[in-house]
């Protein structure tokens, strides 16, 4: 390919010369998000407009309940019939905020088979649907953005897609939901227990009113998938995620967490794994982690999110921020709008979906990890040899072992080399059947 | 505009189309960052013409020393003629890896010229000549890329073009040279003066030889230089960044600061402002500033860069990584060569240069500034208020006073509310001409 050949293949492009063309807009939903992007496309129009190359105009915003007042909106633009707001002729992209999956995944597909590009925060629909999405952006030829699904403002998906593309990616552990985050960062401050900073979560705003999807886990899962698929160019999806919530996280797991110098952070963990087989695999999983104190991660405290990765050339790279939050989520829906429409503008697509590595999901049980296990034992002679010599039937050697006092019993704290989840998981239910292992306490893995 | 116009307008992309059509590089320079890339461009070659849509053909590496062994390259590549080697039909993508101005300059623009998209990781040329490299840029109709010219595989080009494209950035400050960064934390963390940290850091390869333009704080101007021109869309060229090094530093200013809850680090900040006028202007300024220990900059230890981000939505973000080095920076690198393999073979430009804001550059005298500073006056009654009448006569506002005995004198460590650098400075100017003050021994602004 000669260089005049290539260009001569590009639509032109002039910097002046898309500033009269607009891009229309239709924005579906009305809610925190959805207000703060219309407030912020008012506000910046002119921004906007410079750095697409045309002015975004809106046509229109689909809400479910037209009765409730809009402020700051156009009435003739709010409509409760997002379909037809889609299919008409002067919307180019579509901007998806409402939440859930069926309902919104109908309308994504109908406005990628209509050939307008789609802009969504919804990690939920991305991680159930990114396949059939991608696909009918692929055949319509447009974009899909969402940057905003994953960690709100800090560009992950992008950095991913685009600065990373020269590199290969090992590993990606990331504090991606706030609500988590912040429970955990209250008990390790205060040395509240799970309840009441559960509590506080909610008082304050962190936590809904039914916190299942964050405090279980799932919501890192779908946002685990994402960074997965993209890290890997393969398709995970949220069913191929092992996922463990925090609930069962104690207080005085976390004072035992700190007395050896670890924090709990729950993590979603995307990496490359050797299966069963000897092929490379990918894992994703998001189960509470044993952070170092002196691990970037441990310092993200409070709501905020934080990704780290660690790559072959780029070495570790951490990008930090506010993870959710109307403000955080429009700035990242905004940035997929601007770049959506510079496409329309100017020509080319931004990279879309990437499977080519076709890696196989791991088995949960493949995956190299490492064990903290707090047990309480029989105080007598032999006992730590019995125990120890389950570790070593399976394989697993130990780093560390600490005995101390625990009223008539003992209480045995030990951290393992690495081994694999099925070796360590198994270890376990086989102490747990030892007459003379009372209880155990707690089993947390190394992460970071 | 209809959604089937901006489609017919686009080049027609679909994902297996581009499958086999070549995208011919050029790479100039073969040191530390060109020969990393030729490795991970063999190495991976497959995946980068999965994410391209096509093969990247090295068409050639020019030289300065066809003497030198150039282990795993391809003899025929080679070559001393750089020019020649850009002009080749079959280049479209030219990678400059050489360092230096004005030859690299020549380079580049002979490459734009000739409608080849570069990507340069060369922080001084762009510093210096971003105007006339983004119009030869845009009158080409080709990409000019440099992620790999600030912090290496930091993606914060990508991050300011793109991800925050919809938002409105107040602020960056970073850590963008990681030779200062590893004396200043060397001297915080061991107590060491400026001289044996220095030798430290050349000893361990962390500063070179002549290590001037690091310590003065040139490469870090550099590098503000850039990030105020695409956080705030104006032309700021190297010329109009403030810039002071770090060679004045001293450990008993490192003990004062630590004394106070602070880390000194040299930042580069942009930042908005106000000028004499009243009209919104920008700020880009490097020197050395007290940064709270709790702040997320503060803990970016040894030669680790970090860019802190404030922005109108978004909040606060910060990325984290290595700011320097082969590896790191070919990771920039070829994340650029695939942005632009992309457009070459799908059609599309990257964002380029905007400066539609077109702001003015703000004097260093209006800058809103706060400083600390360390002095030694006479011990005598009436001196404090003699010293602070001093402030308030400029309107300056004291937040701390701290005296205390140093032999027949007094200490005094004053740190003032925000005023303007001019007044703050002239301040500083007329405490000094005082009789009773017998030295300023030091004067540095806090940052972040």
């Amino acid at each position: 390919m000669t260089a005049t050949t290539a260009n001569s293949e590009r639509s032109t492009f002039n910097p002046g010369k898309g500033a009269g063309q607009p891009v229309g807009i239709a924005i579906l939903g009305h809610g925190t998000v959805g207000s703060e992007v219309l407030r912020l496309m008012g506000e910046h129009s002119e921004a906007f407009a410079h750095r697409i190359g045309g002015p975004l105009e809106l046509k229109g915003v689909a809400v479910s309940d037209l009765s409730k007042p809009r402020e700051g909106v156009d009435p003739e633009l709010i409509t409760d019939d997002a379909m037809s707001l889609i299919e008409r002729d002067d919307v180019d992209i579509v901007v998806e905020v409402i939440g859930g999956i069926e309902y919104p995944r109908k309308l994504v597909l109908a406005a990628l088979n209509a050939g307008k590009s789609v802009v969504t925060a919804n990690k939920a629909l991305v991680a159930a649907h990114a396949d059939e999405l991608a696909d009918a952006a692929d055949a319509a030829n447009v974009d899909l953005y969402f940057e905003a699904a994953v960690a709100a403002a800090i560009p992950v998906v992008g950095m991913l897609r685009r600065s990373l593309a020269g590199d290969n990616i090992q590993r990606i552990s990331g504090i991606v939901n706030g609500t988590t985050n912040f429970i955990l960062d209250a008990m390790d401050s205060t040395g509240a227990n799970y309840d009441d900073a559960l509590a506080e979560a909610t008082a304050l705003g962190y936590a809904e009113a039914d916190p299942t999807a964050d405090v279980e886990g799932h919501d890192a899962a779908s946002k685990a998938a994402i960074l997965a698929s993209l890290g890997f160019h393969t398709r995970v999806k949220f069913d191929d995620v092992h996922c463990e919530g925090i609930t069962g996280v104690t207080a005085a797991d976390i004072e035992a967490a700190r007395e050896a110098g670890y924090t709990i952070k729950l993590l979603a963990i995307c990496e490359r794994v050797t299966d069963n087989e000897g092929r490379e695999a990918v894992s994703a999983r998001v189960h509470p982690t044993l952070v170092r104190r002196e691990h970037p991660l441990a310092a993200v405290n409070e709501s905020y999110n934080a990704i780290f990765v660690e790559a072959e050339a780029a070495g570790s790279l951490m990008f930090y921020g506010n993870g959710a939050g109307g403000a955080p989520t429009a700035s990242a829906v905004l940035g997929d709008v601007v770049g959506a429409a510079r496409n329309k503008v100017h020509g080319g697509r931004a990279p879309g979906e990437n499977t080519y590595a076709n890696l196989p999901i791991a088995d949960f049980g493949v995956v190299p990890t490492r064990y903290h296990i707090d047990m309480e034992v029989v105080d007598r002679v032999g006992v730590l040899s019995e125990v120890a010599a389950k570790f070593s039937a399976r394989g697993v050697s130990l780093k560390t072992v600490r005995q101390e006092e625990s009223g008539e019993n003992a209480r045995l704290i030990v951290v393992t080399h690495t081994a694999t989840e099925a070796d360590l998981s198994a270890t376990v239910e086989e102490l747990s059947a030892m007459p003379d292992v009372k209880a155990i306490n707690s089993v947390i893995r190394l992460g970071a």
